[in-house]
């Protein structure tokens, strides 16, 4: 395996691609190239998760699959600061900047696809939490004027294959509509509203703007989305949106909401958990369910029989 | 994640230890050790296959455990010869080095533990065919003197807490009586007797020394073991003599054995197979039941709730 942090900006330090490369092997692929998961962690655009980032990426690299860490725009470059004090606005995490930083990921690793053995037509997104929302953005907006124009590329050459998102938000006009009564959540959500749109109070028009369940289309990814009823941050009712508006637009897509668990279970087993709190087997069925759908959807290729590899014939002509 | 080979001789190039170390976040251990698992590829003594190395190692790493990767002594480096041909003894291949490879795996992985993060204590072996044999020898033999004598460290420092073998043979004598009519499965069972052994027609004395069922005692670690009943090359009855061996001396044991199903699975997903003959939705399952196996054996040790990272109460301080 390769492991390597890549800056995707020479001159910024805060926004990077982590590799997790599979090697190579006579015995399996033989040079042939692999789907890949690009991983957007959580972090309410504040900080980028660890626990949404290579805990995630190696469990996909664990299915055959490549993988890839994005640590995409957050607010004052991920250094925590008082969501209640006096806030600057910070340039490099408005909006569409994030979602950018996705598109920047995604020209990296198809530029790359040859030497890294990636099939750049099936690379899929996946994110949780506010990784979940700037996936879901970029899956709406892959296609817009927006990424061409930063880029100076065909809309083409953004094209994710898919997205599996846990626990984020797609309609902010009406996740604002919950009533908030925790003052911590309530700071916090006034802090990504800060963040995003350099605002305490974003108009209604930029709620739109930045909500992807409003921007689904016809070129809108196949998605599988999951999250938990007892989420208390971030409310279930945000994936409901969002798979309605993928059925009406007729995208493929695949909802999973179990009943028990927090926000931010990530693989809810050992490998991404603090605490016991965080360790949830019902929760955990997600990964194994999201492996099949990604089985359908981006399956490696594989010949029927054997055609490489470890091969008994050898003896007799030896 | 830090990946790196390691010649563990420093005059031996085939002899190398991979590392698939998690990387430590304070989200989560905040520099607390993990346990680690150590896989022994299989390869019927005469290579260390790709498939049952990096594929199981991210596996285990997905879960949440340091792995790596054991490249032992097999016969002639690995470079494939014809065993029908003339064959000359190679003494790097002879028992017991493979086993003593194990030996000083576990020492370099215990003296580089506090750097590492791994727990000494929760050092799981794994290995599949030829290194489940490898593995099972180890297992059986960490308390002898024969590490003791090659590395003069004490025993205490090659326990392992627990080994998980797929498809692999326990009882040479018994799996030499098994009738075998395919030519070249017969001239692959006289290679690894002689690679093992150095004669074609080892002795039923070397037969023992070499069958770690025939070792078992009461400090033989806690087992899981599994196989296929359709396994044409390694009998799955060698699994069942191996589990009788363990309940014998009262070892705690794990068995599978799936009905349907070849010799050399591997994790029997897309993730290690060279062709969909390799992919059995049902042998799968072995990895999850492992999983649980593990988790009750050697827990990553996590408290009830969580202790450090993020930590809603530092913005009331800033």
């Amino acid at each position: 395996m390769k492991t390597e942090t890549i800056r995707l900006y020479e001159n910024r330090e805060d926004v990077t691609l982590t590799t997790y490369l599979l090697d190579d092997s006579g015995e399996m692929l033989n040079g042939k190239s692999r789907p890949a998961i690009l991983v957007c962690p959580g972090g309410a655009y504040a900080f980028c998760s660890d626990r949404e980032a290579e805990p995630i990426a190696i469990r996909y690299a664990a299915m055959g699959y490549h993988a890839f860490v994005l640590r995409y725009s957050v607010y004052n470059k991920g250094k925590m600061v008082n969501p209640l004090g006096d806030l600057k606005v910070d340039e490099d995490s408005l909006y569409p900047n994030a979602m950018c930083d996705v598109g920047a990921a995604m020209l990296y690793i198809r530029d790359h696809s040859k030497e890294w053995l990636v099939d750049p037509d099936r690379i899929v997104l996946t994110g949780f939490s506010a990784g979940a929302h700037n996936s879901a953005m970029y899956c709406t907006h892959w296609d817009s004027d927006i990424l061409r124009e930063r880029f100076h590329r065909p809309a083409e050459d953004f094209r994710p294959a898919g997205a599996v998102l846990g626990y984020g938000y797609y309609d902010w006009s009406d996740f604002r509509k919950q009533e908030v009564t925790d003052p911590f959540a309530k700071a916090m959500n006034e802090a990504i509203d800060f963040s995003y749109f350099g605002t305490r109070n974003p108009s209604e028009e930029q709620f739109a703007q930045g909500s992807p369940a409003l921007h689904v289309s016809k070129n809108t990814p196949p998605m599988f989305l999951w999250t938990t009823c007892g989420d208390n941050t971030l409310p279930s009712q945000q994936t409901m949106i969002m798979g309605a508006a993928l059925a009406r637009a007729g995208v493929p897509y695949e909802v999973h909401t179990f009943e028990v668990g927090d926000h931010g279970l990530a693989n809810a087993d050992q490998s991404s958990a603090s605490s016991l709190e965080q360790v949830n087997d019902d929760v955990a069925q997600w990964m194994p369910l999201a492996n099949k759908w990604l089985r359908r959807h981006v399956p490696i290729s594989l010949p029927e029989k054997p055609e490489h590899g470890f091969d008994p014939s050898v003896f007799e002509t030896l």
